[in-house]
């Protein structure tokens, strides 16, 4: 069971909470706290022995902790994902890949795809796909359209598999801090469209890539997990382009499990990770 | 302040620790914690605010944690280190321009060479040079006279910089677990002498190199740090010494910075490292 | 189109290679040469401009080489390949991705299996999946059933995805340097079954895998790719293999992709490689 | 001996530049060969074995390259450079060692420093120091005082080590290609002032460093070299300016080895490397 806590810091703190979990007799294997000292702020994730009731633990830390304390006490429930895509088939293979074998650490529902590319190859692996074309329609006609299929589901998170639409601050506004992209580059460096392309021409020795949690700027906001590769004068923009769908695949991996695992924390702009 | 516990495990040590900092008035900025479940081993590191008394902290958490547990409660006291040489430059001359310009973390109180090669270079920083030759001599009279400098001074650790001479099992038991060395591969791969010879013939793709605790099995003690770095078909075994050079520069760095720090305890033979 | 030469070395080579290629009226786009200077052996690879006949550039270069060069002049078709597997789905699932999506630079023939675990992933991609089981079976019987399966295809590369059957030497000179396999370890480091539990005990910060053609010698083949990642106290030895399955899964596609786009030469027990 | 050539492509060139050498009897080791097809412009590293007059070969390549082509033989002579700083040491520190010890791949012929920080280092190493103030004088005025400390030397490289004043387009096109600068960042992210303090608000989870040539326009010349190392919530600003260093010393130190080595080729606003 893992416990997540985010609070206004205050000196004690950790053995209230730790006092909590050993009057209730549960050992504790694993504690990373972290305060961040400019902000005043309490960051903790607590791996306990076992399998445990949550309930209880919540409302003894709830009654202990400072007013406006984020709790969250997870029993290892899977989570559930709904994954938004586009044409590019790199990251959703992946994605299918461990769904299928069940170590993607969360259950895929379904896919919203905005072209019908990719339908085949979730159909394959027997994963609903929902077609939901942007064309001839406002962003507000789309972007309802995908809600109601989302709504069809309780999901825990929307992971943006190379979905190449802007999302409005309303649909973001719905899913704050449950939306997680992977953008093709190291931001903030080639914000916006195009960065290999941006990449070749300004020469670059190294192409990375970031994935993140979606907020109302474009690619701004908390960033998960950034990787990078080298590359060479002898890559083209297509070589870059290429070479990236390999960091990118893995970089999305890897902001999933650290997602999944409950690793997590988001303050502001930021994300505190337990790795 | 930084406290350091290792101690066998049991419900409630989380809780005890953090109360009898939280008794005293003191705030926990940092705070990791790990469980070895296998051995039933409990390793925390805990970094307060401000400065604080060491010796009332140490009697509380004495007072309250089981027989033979190891704590080290250490205002941040700098920590004094004796280097060994033999001929080669490359991580004495990292470590002397860190000490000269006080961000090594430690103050180097003097070297022992078993050549006289590189007493100019230390010459230059105003750092004492013992020249201790090996020649004509049996090891047992060739580590006395080692022995017999290191004991002039009062230090914390000993660092291997490239020191070619094993050490015998009566020396390393007078300095358990501070003697830190820097082997020129990615253990256990290429264990013992010319590792790069090995390397190049195995016609390996990387080479590493790896930073450890000395104990009485040659190249067998703790790893505190490991890298690696790319090599390929156009390295003959002299490019691949040039090369771990920058890696083996870069590793011992990493590692000692890592123990000045404390970061690291030992359990077994291996490292527990709260980075 | 690439041509792979090497042969025994002399002064003017690149000099009568260019200038067959010259003489054809075809430009060079891209070339790497390299010398053995231990052995005295020339490797070269030159890649040209637009669509070419293969033949004729064969032919007047076998008229100006050494007696003995290996000439390769290749027309950009597609390689054939087959895979092995046992039980594991990680590479070989990444194989199926990329062949679906018409990126792995190959073929899939066909997927051989010593167990039905991975049938149906590989009907899901309408890849033919054969099933030769070991079980009750001397290793004669058991690789005359997989060669008489191979026979059925004219296939250029065996793959093996995680396949855990010790190959005979006699399987081996059937294919000679047309296996390529994926180990669990950073080669030559723990060499042989179990290197994750190895590494665990030894407490190793860093732990690898590595692509290698096969020969007769177990894990001893020329190698064509390694990659590490970190690892820390928290791992245990089964966190140790799920973070080294996305090691070797990277490995061997960025192996695949090395030899598919002709890029990797062997000599003895090396590979000299054109990245 | 190392040959270096750039200059518009053509169908023979490699059998032209391989038989004028050939014609010489002189044996090819390495040779690696780049054409940029978008700008149809040919490069080409060789590298010959023995000891060989430069001349020559100049003329004999001069007769059979197009106008215009950039032709350089260089017998490996030794590399002279001056060093520019302000007050930070690891950079230079770390090239004062290597020249010490005669691993520079060039000699440093003196340091230039807008502060008299890091004269007492240079002194320690008998490397004159000249400490030209910018204090109290105009742009003009300071880069006047500078060069007229160059033109006492011949030198081959500019090195910027941490030196923190913006050089003007007058004073750049004095050496041009010939002014090498460390930036504390991975270019293009955080081009200007405070990457560090940048890179903290962001929260990324990788910081880099980028050698470059030099060129009019502020952090944008043709890049070298760029390694990144990362970092976490844990880090602050001043930790990340702290982790900085060191990627910041290994990112220079590679890129001169890289230029020392003639290894590169600068077209437009990027390099060829031939690694």
């Amino acid at each position: 069971m893992v416990i997540l806590i985010q609070c206004k810091d205050r000196v004690g703190l950790v053995a209230d909470i730790a006092g909590v979990v050993a009057k209730l007799g549960i050992n504790i294997v694993a504690m990373r706290e972290h305060v961040d000292t400019v902000d005043n702020r309490f960051f903790v994730r607590i791996v306990v022995d076992g399998v445990q009731e949550a309930l209880p633990v919540w409302q003894e830390l709830k009654a202990i902790l400072p007013e406006g304390a984020q709790i969250a006490v997870n029993p290892s429930t899977q989570k559930k994902v709904i994954v938004l895509v586009t044409k590019e088939y790199h990251c959703l293979g992946d994605i299918l890949i461990r769904n299928h074998f069940k170590t993607l650490g969360a259950e895929v529902q379904c896919v919203i795809g905005n072209h019908e590319t990719l339908q085949d190859v979730c159909k394959r692996f027997d994963v609903p796909f929902h077609y939901v074309s942007h064309e001839a329609k406002d962003k507000e006609t789309f972007e309802k359209e995908v809600v109601a299929v989302i709504e069809k589901y309780k999901t825990d998170y929307l992971v943006l598999a190379k979905f190449m639409r802007i999302l409005s601050p309303t649909f973001i506004e719905k899913f704050t801090h449950r939306i997680i992209n992977i953008h093709h580059s190291f931001l903030p460096a080639f914000i916006g469209a195009s960065p290999y392309k941006q990449a070749y021409e300004r020469g670059v020795k190294l192409i990375g890539a970031t994935s993140h949690f979606v907020t109302n700027d474009l690619d701004e906001g908390p960033i998960i997990s950034q990787q990078i590769i080298p590359v060479n004068h002898s890559f083209t923009a297509p070589d870059m382009v290429k070479a990236g769908k390999e960091i990118e695949t893995a970089v999305l991996a890897r902001a999933l499990q650290l997602v999944f695992e409950e690793r997590v924390l988001i303050w502001k702009n930021k994300t505190i990770i337990f790795e």
